[in-house]
């Protein structure tokens, strides 16, 4: 749109594709950086968020070992550890994104935005916790973290020990959002919502103040959230492939240009697409295309985000 | 000034102020949110700012730790350990200052931005590092560390074993000040520069990126950068006490309301303060009272930052 209102892009980048110690995730987020300011030089406004289930792992795990090594390190919640991932990635962000701006004699700014995201504490997720995370247990360590912590819940995960569950609730609201907006307002890039932001409910008894919960927001759904929050015309979920493709996998994969919401509705009833990988963000473009007429979801990889945009790859799912 | 354009502030909290836990942090910045409300009620507008020595070695320490109980843990050095400590602490001050101005029914918004400080790569520091960080080593331990990262430097810590030091170069220049401008045109209480911010040097071999530096900026120092870069009047100092004092803990203590830049000289080159406490907090007051016609600086103590504004505690430092 050249002459009219920019395009308000949300990007999301996957956790996976951030690597697993700060040297690869500066240099993968280097690689990415051109990429996504291609899309911004198409006329766009754009919000980036990120997964951070390897970095929130990472964080969460290193607290659980340390304890074992010197019991004055104090135990770190999953809200906490998700609070710790999004200064982590959005650093390393910010700096590969600052570059690439300044390389292309761009004026724009970038931020980092400590994201948190409003779930309702009666979602029913919280009565039947999914989602396993840290690190594996023996049976008895099990058992006396649970004495410990009555609140928490484990169970025994593919032969391999047991590992806490935790819930994974609807995102109900960007809290932040106010921040994005008025930042996005006057040139900037924002980064936020980082592993679908730090889950908080508000404790009414309190005040109306926003507290942790150990839950985990699915990334998609969030920057789904994300898209509708802060007003975004197009969200762009990235993965490690270029299109969201029907018998995935077998001699008669068809990969999708264009998908319709009913058509997309059909392949989820039919189970068409991975648990955990293409399903989830197949749920949230089809969320983002029915929550406001024109908007349009993309799903397609980081390396042709541009392509994506420019409507020459990836898959679109619209009304 | 009730009519006139609303005063900017520059709170910087203690990192000691903040506990040595979740649970701590959580209970320290909800006592302290009112008081920093008190301060907005006044008409001012605020950045806040803290300190995150115990928080960032807590951080840099759990690392260390959970790579001997798991060889996978990646090594996380200090801008990264920063960075988390950024989202961490700003995190909870997000909450409380939030859950306090919903009680008073304001209209502000409250936001966290990742913050980089920049340093200068031939900053004399880095010739002589000085600053004790993470873990005590013992000889061998250290000799291993050294010898697998050569940069790194150590050295024995008054007789409890051997400690890696950094420089502790000066803050050049808020990377993120004009996200901050940016919010506080807006209505925004502004978290930033947590730890005295991220250090960062540019790297013009390679497009002028910013990279890490594994080094401590002074917090206090940080803070008076802050103001300069975001065009505060009044840049706020908390600690423990209520004011700053000669011949401290001495029979002849005395407390003083005010002080001239030119008399704080005098008592820094008499070696009045407590190298560590008070010393930084004055040459940074210093440094700000003499950086633009009518800057002023107050040290004083977190419970009474109300009335140190008001000019009824603390210590105003001043041309």
């Amino acid at each position: 749109m050249p002459y009219g209102k920019p395009t308000r892009v949300v990007i999301a980048l996957g956790g996976n594709a951030l690597g697993d110690t700060p040297e690869e995730q500066i240099t993968r987020v280097r690689e990415a950086a051109p990429t996504l300011l291609k899309v911004i030089n198409q006329g766009n406004e754009i919000i980036i968020t990120h997964g951070n289930g390897p970095q929130v792992g990472m964080i969460q795990k290193a607290f659980t070992y340390a304890k074992e090594v010197n019991d004055k390190i104090p135990a770190m919640d999953l809200p906490e550890c998700g609070a710790m991932s999004q200064g982590y990635i959005g650093y390393h962000l910010q700096q590969a994104i600052g570059v690439a701006l300044h390389k292309a004699y761009k004026r724009w700014h970038v931020a980092t935005i400590v994201t948190q995201t409003e779930v309702d504490p009666n979602d029913p997720a919280f009565d039947n916790p999914t989602k396993p995370i840290g690190a594996f247990l023996t049976k008895e360590q099990a058992e006396s973290e649970m004495a410990a912590h009555p609140e928490q819940q484990f169970v025994e995960d593919s032969g391999r020990g047991y590992r806490r569950v935790v819930a994974s609730p609807e995102p109900k609201k960007i809290v932040e959002a106010e921040s994005i907006l008025n930042l996005l307002d006057n040139e900037f890039i924002v980064i936020s919502t980082g592993g679908g932001g730090i889950p908080v409910v508000r404790d009414y008894t309190d005040g109306g103040a926003y507290k942790g919960v150990a839950a985990v927001i699915d990334k998609d759904m969030g920057a789904e959230l994300l898209g509708e929050d802060c007003e975004a015309d197009l969200l762009i979920l990235l993965t490690a492939v270029d299109h969201v493709a029907v018998n995935f996998g077998t001699p008669e994969q068809r990969d999708l240009d264009d998908l319709s919401v009913e058509e997309a509705k059909r392949y989820l009833d039919a189970g068409e697409f991975g648990k955990g990988s293409m399903e989830p963000k197949v749920r949230a473009a089809v969320r983002f295309a029915e929550s406001r007429p024109g908007r349009v979801c993309i799903i397609g990889s980081l390396e042709k985000a541009a392509e994506a945009v420019a409507g020459t790859s990836g898959t679109r799912i619209h009304m």
